[in-house]
């Protein structure tokens, strides 16, 4: 029997600010109300599209920052990082902040794997301030770890999508907005999926540990939550993962869903649905926020995944591990005539396609 | 003013336990009879370099994990991190452990990062045992970051060379052994170096800016400390610290030194010194840890020191930020007849040059 991983933060921590800035395309997905900023041009007005993301994470970390209503100078650390190699748009971001910078590499899984961090540090007293952030960006993400864009590759039906965008957050030791209970750390899980183009498969075992590990470990069930969601396992991953999950005598029911699966429409050509650390941050720190702001969500376990895919692994024949940490985000707000489930955001959110920031997401 | 970036730890995390392996050059340096296990060959068995380093940090998790006289199922977390793109020796190593894995990316500054995020892990409450490592290799990070070994490039006087070696420690919340005191983060910083063979120079002002921090914050000076010791800056690194430091009014004595230029021998040809994680990382899981053990050395600062540098960002025009964390390490045993200073480490060592791990480093 191994160690539990854990944490029920006896202070939990309080998402003081949040901020999301996405592409034009992601602008037109799901969520395209939600979010704080819709660029018009994936370049972000810079020469590559490395530095558009490092760009965007700035943007992300200023605007949560200020949505908190604190000054820069309050904050005494910086957990982040990204899909590119050496995690530059984390640690060239970092550059232009005065704080001690935690540089993370989880893959998709880093909002996580910065938010339990990053509360575990304000919860037992060390600082006051922390900001969590990541993202991606599809054009970085694809010469990086697949093809060139310019070759115009074919893309099989199990592939996602890399969501072009930053998400970032405030967490404080005190203050008014949704809490953070628990984390769960997840481990290293490898299934021996060697397809690039299939994240979500490589993913879904990972999902599946963490969240058994959740369940047992914190004695609670799918029951406990308004919504569970995954990071970017997409519709095939998302399937997997209930079926796994179903194998282990759990059933997931309509409060589970996955950013991936939910960010796109329909037309939107991403095949099996968003990913990339933008994926779950810009949801996090968009829909789910918003609605934990407004009570609309009581309770919600939020479970990005990483692939932990490389091309130097690949290429020496092996196979691709996944990771999934496990955060479980409370209202302080009380609910409005009964929960909301997962599922709404089909419906909510499908009347306003292809507007951009037409609605301001914060509350009062 | 910037907010503070230290933790005092009040609980002390004792470490534990502790493992160092490193290549055959290495093993012919200066810390050649502090070492666990010094490899015949440096491709350790394996078909790739790429699966040495992973190999090895295996081995350095397996060794500290067995010298704390624990089970593995007792540790909860593994954080750990290394040069690779995605951190792959990391990630792919994590696969063999049951615990919660905790990505990190500092460059060379890694040990002092999981080292700083572990031990608020452990004196919060949260966990009994966490496990810290970090490796490199020379052959892995010479090819992934500058040119591919077999064009047999002259190394200009300000190179360094990447320590083929992995680290790994125990925290503990109970114990006897060496004790984490205090952690400082550190900030990015970039001085616009842009010449990836001298990162030595890319990263002193990273490691002034956390000594000043640390001496600020803590209300504390070097004399504080039997030993200050910072990661890789190399022979030329520590020269410019040393100046920097001098500007800003603190002068560094004879208790200051670089793992980089301590590690190798005058005649091994590695003009500045060592570098990569594992430089830093071996030293202290096998001199510095030996010393604190038996109370040779009383109270270290040490800082290691990392270059955020890329092969993108650098094609991009960029310069190199570097980071560098500070942690405070006590001993738990009283000294004999005075402390020791940082420098007996050539004499103490000279002898033993070209010897394979000749003295057992454990105490009793």
């Amino acid at each position: 029997m191994a160690s539990r991983r854990t944490i029920v933060f006896e202070n939990k921590p309080v998402i003081t600010g949040s901020y999301s800035i996405v592409g034009p395309k992601e602008g037109k997905g799901n969520f395209a109300s939600y979010f704080d900023y819709i660029m018009n041009d994936d370049s972000f007005g810079e020469k590559t599209y490395e530095k558009a993301e490092k760009k965007m994470l700035e943007h992300a970390i200023n605007g949560a920052v200020a949505d908190a209503k604190i000054q820069p100078e309050e904050v005494s650390l910086l957990l982040s990082g990204d899909l590119l190699n050496q995690i530059i748009s984390s640690s060239y971001a970092a550059r232009n902040f005065d704080v001690g910078f935690l540089g993370l590499f989880g893959a998709c899984s880093t909002m996580a794997e910065g938010l339990a961090i990053g509360s575990a540090m304000v919860d037992s007293g060390y600082f006051d301030h922390v900001v969590c952030a990541t993202g991606s960006h599809f054009s970085t993400a694809e010469r990086q770890f697949r093809f060139p864009l310019e070759l115009g590759n074919q893309r099989p039906p199990t592939s996602q999508w890399t969501v072009t965008g930053a998400g970032a957050c405030v967490l404080s030791k005190q203050g008014s907005g949704p809490r953070v209970a628990m984390a769960t750390f997840g481990k290293v899980i490898d299934y021996a999926v060697v397809d690039v183009n299939d994240m979500g498969a490589a993913m879904a075992p990972a999902a599946m540990d963490t969240m058994l590990t959740h369940f047992r470990e914190t004695n609670s069930s799918p029951d406990d939550y308004d919504l569970i969601v995954t990071g970017d396992l997409g519709k095939l991953g998302s399937e997997i993962l209930i079926d796994l999950m179903e194998m282990s005598g759990i059933k997931l029911g309509l409060n589970y869903n996955d950013c991936g699966q939910m960010y796109f429409t329909r037309n939107q050509n991403t095949l099996s649905g968003g990913s990339g650390c933008g994926c779950s941050a810009t949801v996090l720190n968009s829909y789910i926020i918003s609605k934990l702001r407004k009570g609309e969500l009581q309770r919600v376990l939020f479970m990005p995944t990483g692939a932990l895919m490389s091309t130097t692994a690949s290429q020496q024949g092996e196979t691709i591990p996944g990771v999934c940490h496990a955060i479980v985000l409370e209202s302080d707000v009380k609910p409005k005539g009964g929960g909301v489930q997962s599922q709404d955001i089909k419906k909510t959110t499908s009347a306003s396609k292809g507007g951009s920031k037409i609605q301001k997401r914060k509350g009062g």
